[in-house]
Formats: structure tokens, sequence, C-alpha cells
């Protein structure tokens, strides 16, 4: 169960999540599998850069199964849950009109990777873009340049729900009306190649629209 | 001269700021002088937290007039002259219905108390709550504290339009509906104490708003 992104009351945590199983299982095992799955699913998300103050995702174990399941698979599949959960909360998000998974590869490191998808997902311009379906490569290169990260220009290609806008730095030939079309409503994943490092990392996010600012502006 | 706060195009400059006089006065002056008004005034400015690809501020002088001023007198007309043209930036920036001025006080040092004031500028949450006319002080210390700058929560104190809402980190006593109806339309200032050191900043912003989102959304 999850709840979140939304800034629901300031005395109150903004998101919370917990989950919960059967297995047998003791703390420091259920610690570790929490903290590799919030990795891979919570820490990815980002809705609209602003960090929140109190988010709290817990696990309990029960034991009631009797079961002691490996502690590799019990993590994947935490992993999955934690996963599925984020992508709700994302496509639950105040204003949001669409989620957008972003797949970073190619830089230097995990860490870089998810550095660049977090600064592609903190532009206010990109994701206005988003809510435009328009597949506007330039401002997400503008916003990895604005990083310290230092890449190649010349070796970043980009897609749009697989369709490539960008290669070697510059616009891709492509049918503009068709890939429009496709990505004018629902969901769409955008992948950005920095070069051939085997560093990757997802980040999902959302689209910036007239809604979250009115919701936003809104007093308490 | 200055133009900018719009991607007007992405193959031309994004801001364009030109200052001219007739002073004579030779290129390692101006060079100086230069870079110490634009750091008072352009990088002060934070419309969106989006940084230009290509910015340009250009300053010439002709010697037309014979006259060669007091190199601290130039500067402080230059500053004077560049801090206007960025609150005439701002004052245009694409779908911006107000501009906001924070004036950080008490950090550590200058640049400590401007990074904090970029932070509050960078956030979508901060400056929906000013497009809302709301003197939401929490979101302020939210978007502080998720920067990685120490600083003491109860040590804050936060006033809108010279109205304290907040000090020693908790809410002040305030007429709340008076502050709103002062700051209802026009352009307001936001003071931000974190403690007591002697470092400050000023950092010029505008609101964030629905007709931003649609216009960056819209396709070129």
């Amino acid at each position: 169960m999850a709840k979140g992104a939304g800034m629901i009351r300031p005395d109150m945590a903004t998101m919370l999540a917990v989950l919960t199983t059967d297995a047998a299982l003791g703390a420091d095992l259920l610690d570790h599998a929490l903290r590799a799955a919030v990795d891979q699913s919570f820490h990815s998300l980002n809705v609209d850069g602003c960090p929140s103050t109190n988010d709290a995702v817990i696990v309990m174990a029960s034991g009631a199964s009797g079961i002691t399941p490996d502690a590799e698979t019990f993590t994947e599949h935490l992993t999955a849950a934690c996963r599925t959960l984020a992508n709700l909360v994302a496509a639950d998000a105040e204003g949001a009109s669409r989620v957008i998974r972003l797949e970073i590869s190619g830089a230097a490191d995990d860490a870089t990777a998810r550095r660049l998808g977090r600064a592609i997902a903190d532009s206010a311009l990109v994701r206005a873009s988003f809510y435009g379906g328009d597949p506007n490569w330039g401002r997400i290169v503008g916003a990895m340049g604005a990083t310290d990260i230092i890449f190649d220009p010349g070796a970043v290609a980009i897609s749009f729900a697989g369709v490539t806008v960008a290669e070697q730095g510059v616009a891709a030939s492509f049918d503009e009306d068709a890939l429009v079309a496709t990505i004018a409503d629902g969901d769409f994943d955008v992948a950005v190649s920095v070069g051939d490092g085997p560093g990757q990392a997802t980040v999902v996010t959302t689209d910036l629209t007239p809604d979250y600012v009115r919701f936003n502006a809104e007093r308490s």
C-alpha cells in the first residue's frame, strides 16, 4: 500500500508505503531487502524535483506462512512490488496527465546515470514539453549539460517511444507527425544514451501541467 | 539593452545583454567591472531553474566622452544598470505574473546564502505558492532543507512583504488575511534569515504559472 505524491497536509507524511508479507524473515534480511528494493523503485521517482520532508517506507513480516524464502528471490519480488507502487504514486501525482519513464544508459557508472536522469526530471522546461507531447530532445541535452557531469554531446542518442530523434548529438531523420501522434496522450518512455559506459538508471517522472500549478497555488 | 527569459528559438541565444558607455576605459577594467556587475545582477536571476545553454553579456566603451571615471564608481553604476536589466528580464519572463525578490541573510558566507536562494527559486512548489499569493513559508524551509547546507531550522525567520510569518523556525502570529491581500497581485519581497552568519544574497525569481507551462508545452 502506498499513498503520496502530494503535500497532502504539511504536518502529515507526504508519502507512506507499507509492505507486508507472511514470510518468516528476520529484521536484518528485511532491512537489507527493503533498502535494495527502495533504491530501485521509490528512489527512482521524481515527480516535481521537490524532495519530501517526511517520507516513510515500512516492511513487516508476520512469519505466518512458516516459509523462509531465499533472500535473493525475496528481494526480487519486494523490488517488483515497490516498483509497481512507485509507478502508481507517479500516475496519481498532483496534476500529472502522464508518466514518463527515463532510461539512461552509457554513463560512467549507475550513480552518474541516475544523476543525469534526475537532472532531466528536475527540468521544468523538459517536463512542460512532456505535457505538450513534444519530443524536444534539445531541452534534455540542455538539462544534462547544466550538471557538472562531463559527457560528449556528440555521443548522445535520444529516443521517444522507441523512435530515435537524435543520434551522435544531432537531430535524426524521423517522421515527427507520426511520433507526435504516438505520444499525444498516454505514458511513454524516453531513452537517453550518453556514451558507451556501463552505467544505467531508470527515473520515473510525470509531465508538468497547468493543473499542477493551480493545485499547488491554492492556499491550504 | 537585454532580451531573454525565453527559449526564443533553440539555435539562437536565449539571453543577450549589451551595455554601452562613452567612457574612456580599457578592456581590463571593463572586464573586471562587468564580472562584478553580472555577479550581482544576471547571476542573481533564476526564472525557472533551467540554465540557458547560450547567454551573453557584452559591454563596450567608445571613449567618445574622453572621460575616464573612477573604477569603483563605474562598477557601481554598471552594476545598477545590470540589476535594472535583470529585473526587466524577470518581469518579462514567459508566463510570469510577478517578480519575487528573495533576500537571504544569516548564512555562513555569501556563496552559501546564494545557494540557499537558488534552491528556493528552483522549487516548483515554492514558485507555485508565489503564484497563488500564499505566504507558504514551510515550502521555503523544505526547499532549503533539501540542499546539503547545514542550518538550524530553529533559527529560521521568514517574512513576506515585511510581515514576519515565521521566527525561530515556527509560525509567527500575524494577520494572514491582511498579508494575503497585500501580496494578492503585484511583486513582493521575501526575506529569509537562517542564523547569525555574515552571508547574504539576493535572488530574483518569478512565480510558476499555468501560462508558463502552456507556453513551454507548445511545439515550436
